[in-house]
């Protein structure tokens, strides 16, 4: 089981700048929302199956205001120690961490970081799901 | 069949401004959004059912800027005469037109306006149907 | 004085969905606000003169539903005929019309279409501008 | 010096639904934005001074999901403790925190929260200023 880091670019709508002309605080999160779809994708995980992923929470940090412009946003999953040494059938992880980057395309510097976590529901039943039964729940026709 | 006027007061949000501090033209689409929603729930239409409505075309005109105020938001049906006449039974409308209108609160000046097309459809086949047939689909349970 | 066709490539972000994984019809705006920017980029006018353009009504029309993809956006101007013959120089022009096309990037199939009314006014006194006027702004330092 | 909480009633916009019918998470930041803006109004603390104050960082915690209805936002100035035992005068402040709330306006229930960090610029030389001079700023004619 490996995961990559996954980059996009994105660009920044009119629609997306407020009265000083930088981008909206709230805007920021729509780009790292596309950021874990691209992630999710590539990693053949859909947003249509039976165990879905919920954000629970989210820090933002926004280091330096975002001008009209070309993005790039990235994505990497953070798993808990336990399953990256290889203990991934011994123990259930209930909670998955994504770091995200966004980087002036041009300059590849840093604007802003978020740091989000993940849970896995049952689409219908709303409970609780493991990250390994959320996988599996992809991986089934 | 009688359908009314509906009125309700919105908000405008800070990320609605742009650069200029007046709501930005895609947002206001969001305010007449939200009116039509009312006027479907005060007439016992629910988005949930088998027959759903769908924007097919809009004409917004925008009369004055709109500042960070309270607004209101007026909601019409526009029947084919036909329908208006009575022949309701007898002749099948596929088109609705709706008029709304987007109020300075305080002052009750026009901000601006709306003609609003929908058309009704099936939720899983996307075929066309009637607005008698989308009426019957909600009174179902 | 000549003014280009200008298509630029857009993207659908997660939370331009609606509840039916569609895009949601005030987001639309959003992609043609972005299509004038760049048409108006591309012909070295900017939005930070003393003469700024203002939407004063659009048409849309919404063809195709609209999924999570890859979108082109055409924009063109239709100047008024007066003004395409030549007679540019004799005949103030204090309105002018925009036709924008939404496409499938893949399929190039027409997603979308708007016809937006633009005015010119002063950035500080709010009053009306011709384009004339507006362009010759635009090239003052 | 006294800061009161301030609360505000919002309304969900169909455009603030995802596919699964609940309220992205990117706009529940446009809430809270709502919140400090009307805090910042009652405190008689304006936009468009010389001094103004910008989002740092943001924790969100999302916890429940935010269906279609009213909700109740509620906004507070967390000020370091030098500053709330009196010492105003003596130590100047770079940074304020605020503690948000999100309910269900009915059942007044949390749904969720967020922690934010402002700091105080110059409008125009983007310098750092202290919570001290923003205040004082703000009252200058």
């Amino acid at each position: 089981m490996y995961f990559d880091t996954v980059n996009i670019t994105l660009h920044v709508r009119p629609g997306d700048l407020d009265i000083n002309g930088h981008v909206n605080n709230a805007r920021v999160l729509e780009y790292f929302e596309a950021g874990r779809w691209s992630w999710l994708s590539k990693h053949g995980l859909s947003k249509q199956k039976s165990s879905i992923s919920v954000v629970s929470s989210i820090r933002v940090v926004y280091l330096r205001e975002i001008n009209y412009q070309e993005l790039l946003c990235r994505t990497q999953l953070h798993l808990p120690e336990s399953v990256e040494v290889g203990t991934w059938e011994d123990e259930l992880t209930y909670k998955a961490e994504i770091r995200q980057i966004l980087l002036d395309k041009k300059e590849e510097s840093t604007l802003a970081t978020a740091d989000v976590s993940i849970v896995f529901i049952d689409r219908n039943s709303r409970e609780l799901r493991s990250l390994q039964e959320f996988i599996h729940s992809q991986k089934a026709t």
